[in-house]
């Protein structure tokens, strides 16, 4: 089975081999690869360079890890107890100046995808969820109000289907799907299709 | 003059070359290349797979790259007129079912980084600018009330520094900055410093 993306037009191997899966290993990661995510991640941009992203990170069943576990949706705690790393990422909702900031979650996002670009080349999987309740997140982990607790990701290496629950499986094999290109790239005004598509 | 991260972690050269210029070539970029950048965009996770991301292109100085133009603020103007591509970037803050979407920003800023990704991947750049009307782009480009215009992209080949105006020659030229790793990877608790740092 290949998830590969079924592309029209063609993308790099690091962007197409991405996807999120529930199958993990129980394998750890070494220190120096884990880190290079959250370099990945350090260089990301955002509005003003204000670097609005935090992360606590929990690895191999320590207290961190198990915080997190605790404050996820029981659908996500049946598959993510076999990963090797459970991350929350959190945002800083002000600009360094103090302003609002609007793009804090924009931001965030990015310096996620950097990590998870980065993870794919050392052949890692990285499942992202909202499903998790950042009310309880906010309290185990004494989250300042200041900052929002925003996702939980799950890192690690590509396990086998058959540990999962069987209601899992499916969606684990099927394919990938997305939007055709006309319904999300426009000229002239929204949802007006892109020349680009007929030229 | 190398803009390259100075990483502690080593990462991807992709990631490690992606840096945001403001001098950028007059050069087209083909159409088969311009479209493999949404490709990218479009194979992005999203919470529940819900691709929240629209993008309104501009090209070549057609009508729509000078309304995104238009949107800009002065400062922005003055160095993004050379630039091939500009692209409203906007997301659907309602789920497909029709609930609030808290994650959309944090799903475009994905989308929005895949494509950067993409573009590395081509030796083009991109510079993501919130400076810009969002009340001018929903009127020019009529945008209902159901999205929001996110942030403003622009596409091209790398410039000459000389081009730019004298105050924006200084920051082209200087060495990227980042926050140390302790100020945002934590363990235990908001704010303390992950063990990874010290092992």
């Amino acid at each position: 089975m290949s998830k590969e993306a079924k592309t029209t037009y063609g993308i790099h191997s690091l962007l197409s081999k991405r996807w999120s899966p529930r199958a993990f290993k129980k394998q750890s990661i070494s220190r120096e690869i884990l880190l290079s995510l959250f370099e990945a991640a350090r260089w990301s941009p955002s509005a003003f360079n204000d670097q609005p992203w935090y992360f606590i990170i929990g690895n191999n069943n320590d207290k961190t890890f198990l915080g997190i576990f605790e404050t996820l949706v029981e659908f996500n705690q049946l598959w993510t107890k076999n990963a090797p790393v459970l991350v929350l990422s959190c945002g800083r909702k002000k600009t360094q100046k103090g302003d609002p900031n609007n793009s804090f979650k924009y931001d965030v996002g990015q310096a996620v995808a950097h990590l998870s670009i980065q993870a794919t080349s050392h052949n890692l999987y990285v499942h992202q969820m909202t499903g998790f309740s950042p009310e309880k997140a906010t309290e185990v982990f004494e989250i300042p109000d200041e900052f929002e607790a925003l996702s939980v990701i799950v890192i690690g290496y590509l396990g086998d289907t058959a540990i999962l629950d069987p209601r899992m499986q499916k969606p684990e094999l099927a394919e990938r799907e997305r939007k055709s290109f006309d319904e999300f790239i426009f000229q002239d005004k929204f949802g007006k299709k892109s020349n680009l598509l007929t030229d």
